[in-house]
């Protein structure tokens, strides 16, 4: 039933309220895709490359090192185990990612925020693993637990993010050892968005996963994914002990774990764009079936890391075509086997947020975005080859991340929304300001971007001509001052409190 | 034959050599699109689109205005004309438009540098129209005769910039009724790139022919395109004189035109994207097929030119998903009628060079590169919802545009490519510097950024900490220094000197 002009323009205000607040924290975005893949290759092509991932798998092997059971586990899947290199059966592996779910729901304490990784969905996570932060004010310095709670709340106030992510910055001034237990704390109780555990040795990974407990309890743990870890493989070709006892540890919980061969083409992997996806393919089926030999059914995300270099220096280069090309190949290998993948991200070597930062961001988040990444680590926030964390970048990013879910929504072709009757009070050579179709329609009509200016210069001068990063500058502030965490029954509270306090007098701080 | 060791290292050190020297005007680059086309809608929503399309061309019509001629064409054609607007029957005006060549070349004065338009051919072109320019030095200021010629000098020493555009920036220091013989002289001394004539008024569409004629000889003008007009339809559904007659003048001389709707939704056309489209669509295909009844094959572009605006002010906006979703529309539609296609372009609304810029810019160009424009006006330079061009801005974009030949190109899956061999000297664990493959591969393996800066924080702080601006600043500079204008033969010179002295001698100065 076709409705009426008085439903459209209620629907057309209702949609255009959750636009407009879209950046506040209580509003949830969704990035779902309405339009089709973009399939880069041919046919012949990606069989090309799946044949080389294959000979990868079966000729050269895959090592696991210092996990005795890793090893265990695949001599009893029948792998051909030679010292820690194992060589597998391409079609086996192949069977075993077949056991992985093509799609999972990774669970919130907020259910409106539990997350859908696979299919046409698209998570957009802030960025991980940065030692340093950056904003205008203070500019490039160490990260801190300060600094680390407060980009979670900025995560959370940002409706385009869909995910608290995991290291969002490293906590420096917190030792080593324990600084996992105060970065899991904070994603519980400042946030409600789903989020990443650690994985930086088997201890931590399953104090992460028991701090989920404390928050989920024990039964929903048996039956949801409510944490993921996120692994390198340590490319070329090898999962240290790191990797393959994160993945027993998440997976061994039922939980999630994302496993991303990281290559730098050139040095971790060939300098050509197909043999470095062939590489990182066959890496990542690897750590995939493995998770499958840990937990049959196990969520896990097909992940991907790809970077060019700088052909004069041998420096890591991002946003460049190479990279581009590497994320629509990976979309279409993972959609062959029909496993959620992870690629790409807001990705830049710049030094600052300046237009180096954004044209290099927006072509690989366009690519990321248009390759179909169900997972998308590093969609906002990153600067410098992933060792800063940037305020204004974040927030940055996150707005047009916004703009990505229009993008990936399609286009409407339905009478409305293709004027039948704009033309009924609007003559050639006269305009639709005011017509009946831009009333029914106009509230709702275009993304309505919180951090681009699009007035006329005289208004810009007059409001202190600002560029975008000082406009940025002002926005996370407001964001933070605005921010409330969510609520959390204080039981849990005091528990995950209990528990942290409990886990860091056990030992001695260690400081690397 | 598979190309051995040596020969693909001598074809490695010969593409690279092309690359790195890719920014100089010696080199000519070729943006050929080798990777799929990407349709976003379904062929039931594009058949809806052109459904709204004939729907308009039958039964609202189309007013040709102010062009008693224009209008005899139109009636001699068969169309239903009352008073000045046309009718016609949606199957004809599609038959017309098949008589339109689906690719053509315009021809260069410098043969190397004739660019193919249409099929998978893209020709990226300056800015075209702004009365402001901007660079770091003196800010922002009305544009010159200086700083046209320096634009086009620019250009010309831009690689990954195909055309010369047309008024790259308008020569305010001149009178409105002269400036075009200046623009059209800068075209055909300062550079050896194909160009736009004017369009403005018949006399300058006129002279701007006479003068191609002056350069490439009479005879040449009758069976080679060596000049185009690029004409804005009055949306909605008006074409004014001015764009009629410029149709008149650049096709009857058998030279081409692109002719380009231009809709900011919601004032010159409906504020929902798909009915925009339609609207252009049948704007742009009336104006194809008035061009072949002016001279049947007459090489003709279908453009598009379509923006969203600010939900709060009205003001334009730019970058933005709505028109990224147009532009794949329009792709898809061109492709179904045969043309080649101009649309999208670098566009922002931002005042600066900054990060807005920078993001709006990179998102609109990926989309009119991934939608497979074939004739991109705009491609750099813009900025200020098109009222400035910037210095520093064009040779940004232009450095993100020689990116795009590279993503266009796609993935070779060749054994070479596929790296089949490169793990006979390379163990897991270990690396890929220095080994055979990178060797064999390193020097043509990545897009080398002119202006991208990849390096460490430390030496990128030696080095001044300059943003991405600076760099550009000084880029533009040493273009400019470096630059000689293309040899030309000085008969044609004296020729078009005489020719402007003449029609500047024949009339008064009018300014406005």
């Amino acid at each position: 039933m076709t409705p009426t002009a008085a439903e459209r323009r209620r629907e057309g205000r209702a949609r255009r309220t959750r636009r407009k607040n879209a950046p506040e924290s209580s509003e949830v975005m969704r990035a779902h895709r309405a339009i089709p893949y973009v399939d880069i290759a041919s046919n012949e092509a990606v069989e090309r490359i799946e044949a080389q991932s294959d000979r990868l798998l079966e000729e050269v092997g895959i090592e696991y090192r210092d996990d005795a059971r890793a090893l265990a586990i695949w001599r009893e899947s029948g792998a051909d185990v030679e010292g820690t290199r194992v060589r597998m059966d391409a079609r086996t592996v192949r069977e075993l990612c077949a056991q992985a779910p093509s799609e999972f729901v990774q669970h919130a304490r907020n259910p409106d925020r539990s997350v859908h990784i696979g299919g046409p969905s698209a998570v957009f996570a802030p960025v991980y693993g940065p030692p340093f932060v950056r904003c205008l004010d203070k500019g490039r310095r160490y990260g801190t637990i300060d600094d680390f709670q407060r980009l979670v709340r900025l995560t959370h106030a940002l409706a385009s993010l869909h995910h608290s992510g995991g290291v969002t910055c490293e906590p420096c001034d917190l030792p080593v050892n324990k600084r996992h237990l105060d970065m899991v704390h904070a994603h519980l109780t400042l946030s409600d968005k789903p989020f990443l555990g650690s994985i930086t040795a088997m201890e931590r990974a399953e104090d992460s996963i028991e701090m989920a407990r404390i928050a989920f309890g024990a039964k929903r743990m048996e039956s949801d994914c409510t944490i993921m870890g996120n692994v390198n493989v340590n490319s070329p070709l090898v999962f240290d002990r790191v990797a393959s006892e994160a993945i027993r540890a998440y997976c061994g919980a039922n939980q999630g774990i994302v496993i991303v061969p990281f290559v730098l083409g050139g040095a971790m992997g060939p300098v050509t764009t197909a043999a470095a996806v062939a590489q990182a393919l066959a890496e990542a089926m690897s750590g995939v079936a493995f998770s499958q030999l840990v937990r049959p059914g196990a969520p896990v995300v097909l992940g991907n890391f790809l970077s060019s270099m700088s052909l004069r220096s041998g420096a890591p280069t991002f946003g460049m075509p190479e990279a581009a090309l590497s994320n629509y190949l990976i979309g279409q290998l993972a959609r062959r086997l029909g496993l959620p993948f992870r690629s790409g991200g807001s990705l830049t070597a710049s030094k600052l947020c300046d237009a180096q930062a954004a044209y290099e961001s927006a072509d690989s988040m366009n690519a990321t975005a248009m390759a179909g990444a169900n997972f998308v680590l590093h969609a906002a926030g990153w600067l410098e080859a992933g060792l800063v964390t940037g305020y204004e970048k974040l927030v940055l990013d996150a707005d047009r991340l916004a703009a990505l879910h229009v993008l990936l929504a399609g286009v409407s072709t339905d009478d409305n929304a293709l004027g039948v009757h704009a033309y009924e009070d609007v003559e050639p050579g006269s305009h639709f300001l005011g017509s009946a179709h831009t009333m029914a329609n106009y509230e709702s009509a275009y993304f309505d971007s919180a951090l681009s200016d699009s007035e006329s210069f005289e208004s810009w001068t007059e409001g202190g001509a600002k560029d975008a990063t000082v406009r940025a500058n002002e926005r996370w502030k407001a964001l933070l001052e605005a921010h409330e965490p969510p609520p959390l029954d204080p039981a849990i509270v005091e528990a995950l409190d209990d528990f942290v306090a409990r886990k860091k007098a056990s030992c001695a701080d260690a400081w690397h």
